[in-house]
């Protein structure tokens, strides 16, 4: 239903040889978890213990964000640079810490 | 292959009598279109002619972006207001006007 | 403190008569608004009144996207087209409805 | 001129011990680089040697994308988590490799 395959097709210049097949699903992806990402931020918030539920509100907006610019990023293929797509594919996989109060625990 | 239909069937709360078909799918296509037209972009940088595309690669990048906030605003349900809906759908199908030169067109 | 002024000043093609401080200006403001309201939604959360803030917090999360994609737009002049930049400002502008019950009162 | 420091003061849950100047800079900067990339890449598509420059416009492209979605992040505090923020940061920060030919240097 998406055209991501397509796009990548057409490409009018050389993608050397990645994995085509993973290229596109990870596009679809990243598109397609910040959209769910999305609608579970909004469905928390019509739950009714929403007070319980903030946590996951954050979460998935940054994901949101996150995913939409990692897929994004890896529509591109002009100029490519593999250490900005590793960075962006590592964020997205960032394992949550354990919950913080505050900034208490804020990178250094 | 997208997760739409499921987040809007386990949404908590009353949707009204929304086409919710139609719902889903101008919610994928938002999503998609931001996709293919980032990827639109990018193809027209590795064209021999770029030179003759800068503006297909202009109007892809503000199409990425409306889609995009467009597809963010449909996939909230919570608080729903039809004013702000109905002005982002009419900003995706606003006709392109003739090439300006410039900003001698610019909007009153 | 932000750039919007010295990349209007240096873009290499014909501006026409647009009123640059104004445009500057609205530019500035888009990015801004971006930013509180991504800033306010979360301060929402963070309130022990949440559950009655859900509106508020949807209402920014939508402001922050549509201000993020107007402002983006604005900083494009290649190709300019005054129709879609009438149709985002007015996206911006838009007054809310009234509290409508899930998607009783969506566009025609 | 923004009001990321005014949303900061008035956040209503503990913010820890973290540098507040350094963070409504880093905030501001992100915000900022986002709108300065978006124009640049615009920019380029009016010069004369658009053709040479397609390298840049692509990295601004990407730039504008992560510094926003950083932004987004950065401007969260509830449900704070130091690692997100990290890889975030570090996606900023990452240095480009030499010119690829297309996906030749694709990461593992």
């Amino acid at each position: 239903m998406t055209h991501v395959e397509e796009m990548l097709r057409t490409y009018p210049a050389d993608l050397g040889d990645v994995d085509r097949a993973a290229l596109v699903r990870c596009i679809e992806e990243c598109f397609d978890c910040s959209q769910t990402c999305t609608a579970c931020a909004d469905a928390c918030l019509s739950e009714a213990g929403v007070a319980d539920l903030v946590k996951c509100v954050r979460t998935c907006l940054d994901c949101a964000d996150i995913c939409d610019a990692t897929g994004r990023v890896l529509s591109r293929h002009t100029g490519y640079d593999a250490n900005l797509t590793r960075a962006m594919l590592q964020a997205c996989v960032t394992p949550l810490g354990k919950d913080a109060q505050g900034h208490a625990d804020r990178p250094d």
